[in-house]
């Protein structure tokens, strides 16, 4: 007995569609991770001060979209929105990745917040999507826009 | 004379980079139209009162991000949280994109929006984010979040 070898275009076509799914899941591992070890570096910036240090973890063109303001366009600019923050007096930065998912070289991670002060007060908490985008070999925050899910305060 | 014709890998690589350049421009610009056409469905909808056709817009993991309330999750939930903004009075809908960069089956989409109540009042401008996901062969919302530009208004 010969074993019966057939192969059709669809069985081809399937197993393309099983080996990019499965190559899709692997890369979404993978940008989690560069994209958690920026969020550390973000935090650590941000915890010393270092608004500067915080602007060099964005793409040359990233855009920021922070509540009751207009859209924050370039590194410099925020960086300068950063300081600002750091300047309220917020004192500690807890960011949550709950999800990314990677096509390219183009990342989207959605996540939580929490922003505290003097003595671990909550200032604010709330969710955050950012795009992120391969740059120079680097993950960095591209698009990043966030909100308050505090009712009535501010967003 | 015989022309020189030599092809060094270099060559070749920069050949690859162009043509992948000048692709994903024009994908960028076939997924745009995708999405403003998307966009004057999702408008219709809402101004038809149909937020069941808002819903069918979203892909089924769909999350929307409202400024001060909780991560909304799935089409039908999305579908609610619509009709509530609908059932709150707003009579006008723009949506202006500014930006649309994709990478395989994921896009994303920067604009502002403005809502209008009676009489044509600025209820609330500011900015969103919206990725965009193909699924069964057609652009559609997957992450959707926002927040106002109005200073010390609602976010």
């Amino acid at each position: 007995m010969r074993p019966v070898v057939r192969t059709s275009a669809a069985m081809i076509a399937a197993a393309f569609v099983l080996v990019g799914a499965a190559g899709s899941r692997a890369q979404d591992a993978d940008v989690r991770g560069a994209v958690e070890a920026a969020n550390r570096a973000w935090i650590a910036a941000f915890l010393r001060g270092d608004s500067q240090g915080i602007g060099n973890l964005y793409t040359a063109g990233a855009q920021a979209f922070p509540p009751q303001g207009d859209i924050v366009r370039g590194r410099e600019a925020i960086a300068r929105m950063w300081q600002a923050v750091i300047d309220s007096g917020v004192k500690g930065v807890t960011l949550t990745t709950l999800e990314v998912e990677a096509a390219g070289d183009i990342a989207c991670e959605v996540g939580t917040y929490r922003l505290t002060g003097d003595g671990g007060t909550v200032l604010d908490a709330g969710k955050y999507v950012v795009v992120w985008k391969k740059e120079d070999g680097a993950w960095k925050l591209h698009r990043d826009i966030w909100n308050s899910s505090v009712p009535s305060a501010k967003g």
